[in-house]
């Protein structure tokens, strides 16, 4: 790609601030930005396209720092249910009934959805990660931070999960590192599911590799009482000082979610720089809890945001996550002034890049950089006004008035996935309409042991509400 | 108007539940609805034009309970600022440079927005309400339930604000009792804008003409710690211990947030059948609180919701606010199951209308009534996939996925306002061009005073955030 985006409204996110250029432009040549400035100062003959930025906003691409993308095809399928169920008793009878195809399409779905919203980059955690790799990201030509889940229980019937060391799944894992050594758009991750489901020889193993390759350990940490019952009954304390013991609160790790830490958990994380994750939609709606983002970002530590799988949350778009927690953390800490938009924003950009260990090349908008870049439509009714004297609104607007469809261009890496909300060379249509089609079988395959597992959602649909 | 949607997955939200008809059609001659039900019962003869509803839920049109549409040019002008900040040192300074034009303008701009995202009936609050309906919403074809704004302040300088009674206004308000005694598309209500704001002469006098006419009272009450101290000083007791002592704690009574009110007071509320209206979006991010919409409901009271305006909002949009209600809920409550979806869609159909006293009219879909309707495309990647089988999953998707784009047509009173995401006869870009331009000058005017008033948005630009 060799193009120019000039009289924008230029958000960089380089220094303390945003790293606003109220009227700046940018340059991408190859899988580069070449060019970070003001308008006036960039030299339209080195490019071969100038796309005119007027009434946009020119943003690095959001990074989604925790995400199951292989789920959607069953989004809508467990909601409004009471936690213990939620797995077994909702999402379970007819997660069961999906193949292997439906999962690579469910991918497939998930991140268009996320691209159209602005996502870039997605820190994808996953059985068989390598497919999807192989599959749906190098093809879309999206940005992933990929982990193959390694999860050991072979049986969760008795009161303690039994766990056996599989070296075959640490060693799929590795092999990511293998194949992808040349850094393009995939960045390979551990991915030890939780310290309840995995042998203490492997996180070993892991985390010896991961300290002496500089590796990052993506895990969800401390998610709640199923994990904290299993920690204590295997271990006989919390799942934070259980991987403190094994040297894993260091800022390798990449931990989703941790509303399970009490307080000075929380703050031997932030202090060690642990790279927490928030999944405000789906840890609100399937738990009733607001993630503690605002905490770590106050105990000084780095914070990111997840949009985690659909049948929990309902959808990818990082834009109503940025604008979710920060509705959740006012109401929480009963402050208005909680976790203001330009701080939203930071998480989703500069600090999702810091917590995925990208930072050298995503996240912010620098010379020498992968272009990974977005603009936003400013024109749209819900958008308007935006004015820059005596201030930018459209900042605060970007967090309180976006729904993501003001995404107008997605270029990733260099190249141009969307232009005018529209899907450059991904046949949207012919997807979505195969997504339709498996799913009406998967979900009526399931009927029978959804009715029997008698979960909440059963009875709603008796009483005629869903 | 004469025509029928066809082949839709149909809502009425008639009856207990949701009135779900899974391949339904509705039949639209004038201004109301002469068939609602199956498709294959309808006959096409009837219409002179059959629109194909497939892939699309067709729905009663949202209902917005509690709005002031006139300040929409400040988008993004007074967010992530301390409560007590919010009126006077961040909006106010700005706000103070509108005029009569700006105003209008922004009710345009508002009503725009709000019709896109598929609200048909605005619960509007303002003052000079009839120039707003004969300017604004009679030529755009929008229903309102147009409350005039009586405020008899004339001094907020002492300790205790200084009323005195104004005839002049309560006339005006009276009059628009007078203009519209046609029932069209505007349904007047009387607006004491709150109790700490109007004399017990005006309050007497008003309740004196509802309880007569049969019509309704719209008030803010129970507001918070402004209010509460000004009528504790006043007259020794809370918000509604006045009210009822006044008799106002009754079913014409529709009480706009009413977070201020103890346990005990929202029980009597909603024993007498008082109206509640709460805000999510608004309330949680100007004062960090959750409007008590579920409780409420709980205790066996009546509920809808509201945007307010967007310089606290952000937005009009009440699938958002939808969505917002139940995820508060749900943190607030720590529970996952409150404010289920199906719930949170009758708070802005058929209880918005029952809280505004238009049930008989709108709300829900059924023949004689007047066809306030819209359509929302399941063919969105966000909404995909839409099953029927084991139960309807678009249900919560309607809550969870959904961000207003997906709403394709809408119809007010019979009339088509917008067809396929477009507006059939309003000029939305020369709307826009013209609020873009008048907002510049409104903000820039004001750039002395709100650089004085220092509020924490100023402290915010200093530091290059916004």
């Amino acid at each position: 790609m060799n193009l120019a985006i000039i009289n924008t409204r230029l958000m960089t996110f380089e220094g303390d601030s945003l790293g606003l250029i109220k009227n700046g432009a940018v340059g991408v040549e190859d899988d580069k930005l070449t060019f970070v400035g003001k308008s006036r100062n960039i030299d339209e003959e080195d490019y071969e396209e100038i796309i005119d930025g007027s009434d946009h906003v020119t943003m690095p691409g959001l990074i989604d720092a925790h995400v199951h993308t292989s789920l959607s095809l069953l989004r809508g399928s467990a909601q409004d249910v009471p936690e213990k169920e939620w797995m077994n008793r909702a999402l379970g009878p007819i997660a069961q009934n999906m193949d292997e195809e439906d999962h690579l399409l469910s991918s497939k779905l998930s991140i268009m959805e996320g691209l159209k919203a602005g996502t870039t980059t997605f820190a994808e955690f996953a059985r068989d990660v390598d497919r999807l790799i192989k599959d749906v990201y190098i093809p879309f030509g999206v940005r992933v931070a990929g982990a193959e889940t390694i999860n050991e229980v072979v049986d969760k019937e008795g009161e303690l999960y039994v766990l056996e060391r599989s070296e075959d799944k640490l060693a799929k894992n590795e092999r990511l590192f293998e194949d992808h050594a040349e850094k393009g758009l995939v960045e390979p991750i551990y991915g030890p599911q939780a310290l309840d489901m995995v042998t203490l020889e492997t996180l070993e193993e892991i985390k010896r590799r991961s300290e002496e390759k500089k590796r990052r350990v993506h895990m969800h940490v401390a998610q709640g009482g199923r994990e904290e019952e299993q920690i204590k009954r295997r271990y006989g304390k919390s799942t934070v000082k259980k991987l403190d013991e094994l040297d894993m609160i260091q800022e390798d790790l990449i931990a989703a979610h941790c509303h399970g830490a009490s307080h000075e958990e929380k703050k031997l994380m932030a202090e060690r720089g642990v790279n927490m994750v928030g999944c405000p939609s789906s840890i609100s709606m399937i738990d009733g809890i607001v993630p503690p983002v605002k905490t770590f970002l106050e105990l000084g530590g780095k914070a990111a945001l997840g949009s985690d799988q659909t049948p929990g949350n309902g959808a990818h778009n990082i834009f109503r996550e940025m604008r979710t927690i920060s509705l959740l953390s006012k109401c929480h800490e009963k402050d208005p002034t909680a976790l203001p938009a330009w701080e939203a924003l930071k998480l989703s950009t500069k600090g999702g890049s810091e917590v995925l260990g990208l930072e050298d090349s995503v996240g912010t908008l620098k010379e020498g950089k992968k272009a990974d870049l977005i603009t936003v439509d400013l024109k749209k009714l819900n958008m308007t006004p935006s004015v820059d004297v005596p201030f930018s609104n459209f900042i605060p607007n970007l967090i309180y008035s976006t729904t993501g469809y003001e995404v107008d261009n997605v270029i990733v890496n260099g190249e141009e996935v969307i232009r005018d909300n529209g899907f450059v060379s991904i046949d949207e249509e012919k997807i979505r309409k195969k997504a339709e089609k498996r799913a009406e079988k998967i979900f009526s395959r399931a009927e029978v042991d959804w009715l029997e597992a008698d979960s909440e959602m059963v009875k709603y649909q008796r009483e005629g509400h869903i």
